[in-house]
């Protein structure tokens, strides 16, 4: 809507200053004139004037708003391109600790692929991107997406007993949910 | 420069508007006036007319700079943030290629390494980053960066004969320059 208006005004200032153009500067040519003559000219002139004058006002106005909503687009357009990267590349992070979790071979490949990971993690925390915290938090609709539900006394109320895939934020904005099971 | 134009620009039309706010809306409050007086208050209009609309088209042409410039800018950021992105987690798939060239374990590890690190060069493909061709090549110092020469009539002149570390793009931006070896 508010792009409308925008356009609207800015059509209004193609329009006058068309008219303008065509028409030539005013009427400034006037030889001798009556005097009622030149009360007519001065009260066109006034609107004139005055039409002007809005138009100006309101093409300040919206360039102005234009201006300030760009700023935070432009802050917010970098970030998204960052966190959108992230969210692609997440999945590997995630294979590669489960091939972990589930490997039992020892050896040098294992060492390295444990570097490697901590590696991937340090850059990702440096980066901006953080773990969600989940187990033994609070279930947290914002941040913790409940895939399954136990009754079990042994936790507390709405508590998060068991992380099924880690969650990830970037710069205080969810990445990915972390998935979760619930008790109670 | 622009932007000084543009700030300039703007000041001027603060200025004006607080002169037209002060002074109240022009002289319309005339009671019986001389033939003279009329023609000088029409001179006057006719002069705050013809400062109202240069401003005004100032302002509209530098408002139509900033909204096309603006629309290129962002266009920009949102790649710019990917790319940023890919270019802090290549070393781990840098890592992850020389971890399985390196070893010559056989078993279920490794075999589940190798289908991460093509999972994670599809998802990379997928994206719009591309693997910049090297080996066998010319040198192109807009895509290669020379880090060792050999002398060997067996290759072409400036033949790129071996890649140290590879180099990636991203929408044709380079993230990261391949390193190389090259011929002659």
């Amino acid at each position: 809507m508010e792009d409308k208006n925008l356009n609207e005004n800015l059509e209004d200032v193609e329009e006058l200053l068309d008219t303008v153009d065509t028409e030539g500067k005013c009427a400034d040519e006037s030889t001798e004139e009556s005097s009622e003559n030149i009360k007519e000219m001065l009260s066109k002139k006034e609107a004139e004037c005055e039409e002007y004058l809005d138009l100006l006002k309101r093409t300040k106005a919206e360039y102005d708003n234009f201006r300030k909503r760009t700023q935070k687009e432009k802050e917010g357009l970098f970030d998204e391109g960052f966190r959108t990267s992230i969210e692609k590349i997440i999945p590997v992070l995630d294979n590669l600790e489960r091939a972990l979790e589930h490997s039992d071979e020892e050896g040098a490949l294992k060492e390295g692929l444990e570097m490697i990971l901590k590696m991937f993690k340090d850059i990702l925390e440096k980066e901006g991107v953080s773990l969600i915290p989940s187990k033994g938090e609070k279930f947290d609709p914002n941040l913790h997406n409940a895939v399954m539900h136990i009754d079990d006394d042994a936790y507390g109320d709405n508590e998060v007993v068991e992380v099924l895939l880690e969650g990830y934020t970037y710069k205080d904005k969810v990445i990915r949910h972390s998935m979760v099971k619930v008790a109670n």
